[in-house]
């Protein structure tokens, strides 16, 4: 194992037990075996650090579920896909809901985390966006309906993941991997076939 | 006003000021000008008292436009209906999640708040399911489509504005009351209409 992946498990394993804002490099590093030194070598921040777990270290491929959108297919194919990152958008979610509520009980520490994802051209508006991306392909195709507000479409889809995986941690315990794909299914169908009667 | 609304606003203001973590009721109670003896014959706990907060304090009317579902009405007039409450929800969750970030950072915080919702018969998954219930009249009506799956489209709706209540604190500034407006009638059509080509 490289001595990033090293540094981003025993970060991930930190974070689980003290919460973000307790997490302190210093004490990743000790976890991992290395100096603080040797951690900022791969990462510039905590921040860049944090977000590295969130996105590398999360149970469900989101990233990847997100590049597989680019590819034109069918609008049945189009189902598949979107449910496959909504399934994964859940996990993502459920994975960072604890980083991001130690942010936001942290005023300090999310505006620097909040600048450094500027920097770094990232931040969660990003996954949304994607979708919207998506779809708005699949429109100028004509595979969906051309009136689509692509931006609401996209909002719906992930913010219903982004919600289910706020509730499941209130209301624990967290839906296995089945219920998981059968709630993304359910949503992505529900948003292609739509609420009017035919 | 009532001791009850004045210990209401300061429980406001103090959480505001110094996060839900270090609102303790005794500070409350001297914003208020009255001793904690006062604030215990009004709220049976902090948890009663901060749900309170989040409910009565909510620049939203979420409740009254939960409440506003229960009429039944043409579908145009469930679009309306449906839009005002998206709008009252951005605003209540937009409301609430500071709070809830203070919950999740302080794990027995949270447990305790969760069994006092549960005693109370509250938490937010309820929101989402009044939601629900009056997708399922109005498909029992045949007023919506006969196969939707009303938990889904609920969760869709609800999940879009909880999903941009946290997107506007984290990317801030917030959303002015025309924007709010806006996106929860795109979202409602959209949703509505589905992204099927007809």
């Amino acid at each position: 194992m490289s001595t990033r992946d090293k540094i981003l498990d025993a970060a991930a394993e930190v974070i689980a037990e003290r919460g973000l804002a307790r997490a302190t490099t210093k004490a990743i590093a000790a976890a991992a075996g290395y100096s603080e030194a040797t951690l900022y070598k791969h990462f510039d921040s905590k921040t860049e650090l944090f977000t590295a777990v969130l996105v590398e270290r999360s149970p469900g491929d989101l990233s990847g579920a997100l590049a597989r959108l680019r590819r034109p297919e069918s609008l049945d194919d189009h189902a598949a896909a979107l449910t496959d990152v909504a399934a994964a958008a859940v996990d993502f979610y459920r994975q960072g809901f604890p980083m991001a509520a130690s942010l936001f009980a942290e005023p300090e520490l999310l505006r620097a985390h909040r600048a450094d994802l500027e920097r770094l051209g990232g931040g969660p508006h990003l996954a949304v966006a994607a979708v919207a991306a998506f779809l708005d392909e699949c429109r100028a195709r004509g595979e969906v309906a051309h009136g689509i507000n692509v931006d609401a479409a996209a909002a719906l889809l992930m913010g219903a993941c982004f919600q289910r995986a706020f509730l499941s941690h209130f209301n624990g315990p967290d839906d296995d991997a089945g219920t998981t794909r059968a709630f993304a299914a359910s949503i992505t169908a529900t948003l292609i076939a739509g609420m009017r009667r035919n």
